[in-house]
């Protein structure tokens, strides 16, 4: 099959999603995610570099996303936010896939091995917000801590808008959590 | 062998750490380990489940001495401040072993998995903090985001402290970058 297959890569990510939440994501395999999808093997490959990608492709396009928000933040406003704003424009982007990302944080949440590559994303975001805060000329250690920080604040606030029952808005859970980290950070 | 080795694992600690820095982490094998050590296979496995824990056996000493820490901290102390001060006593371990800590930083600077490992090591902690934090009565997200906001302060002051050339003080920068945290989410 070399013709186009319309929204070959989302069916292939909804099949994933489904199998690895059946069986387990270790059980699966690339043939089975194909088939469900409708799709060849092939097909599979040329969308995604193996199984795990379907879950952590997009960390490169978060991660972009992120650093331009970073560099275009108006020159006045203080790094710590600089960071949250951006987090805050990509809980939007979020949003209109809460679903998804809770069916994919639950098949990420059952095994140890996918656990430490989501740490590992997380620190490589922190670290690239760190980058884009040197860019405008913030000095080490600001930028290390503003964008470990920040980064702290998102998962916290992305825990609790996966789990929460009410309207999906990740920017009001980031913003709250930004909140309370100022005030525990306060006094003393 | 079967003999008692003096200080068989400090001996086996200083051989792992200088071939690792001289070949590579991944080049060095364990009976290499052991014969520059003048040991034996065998006592190395008595001390050390693999090569890698070599570098990270360590861990859950901290973790323990942490956890007690922020248990034992006056009831009254802001759960930032119980956080810090159990970094703090910590600092003072670490400056006895500088040099140690300088080889094992270069070691896995030079090696994208181990890098992995360590920031795997360091979430571990942050969640180590905040279960510890529950423990005192502080509610989610407090405990987490104090936890993991303990853990970014810790890794910038760590990384000056490694590279730096004035006196070992870990104490000293954890302090500096705590009064910066406060300084960066001020205000705003």
């Amino acid at each position: 099959m070399s013709r186009w297959e319309p929204n070959a890569r989302g069916r292939l990510e909804q099949a994933a999603l489904a199998l690895y939440g059946e069986r387990g994501f270790e059980q699966v395999t690339v043939a089975e995610i194909a088939a469900r999808a409708g799709l060849t093997e092939r097909t599979f490959f040329r969308h995604y570099a193996d199984k795990r990608e379907v879950l952590f492709g997009g960390s490169i396009t978060l991660q972009d996303f992120l650093v331009r928000a970073v560099a275009e933040a108006p020159a006045s406003a203080a790094p710590i936010d600089v960071v949250i704003a951006a987090l805050e424009a990509v809980g939007t982007l979020f949003d209109e896939r809460r679903d998804h990302s809770r069916r994919r944080q639950a098949i990420i949440d059952a095994n140890p091995v996918l656990q430490e590559r989501e740490l590992i994303k997380l620190a490589t975001l922190a670290t690239a917000l760190a980058g884009a805060l040197r860019e405008r000329g913030i000095p080490e250690p600001a930028a290390s801590l503003t964008g470990q920080t920040g980064i702290a604040v998102f998962r916290v606030a992305f825990e609790r808008w996966v789990n929460g029952a009410g309207p999906p808005d990740l920017r009001l859970f980031i913003r709250e959590s930004f909140a309370e980290l100022k005030a525990l950070t306060a006094g003393g």
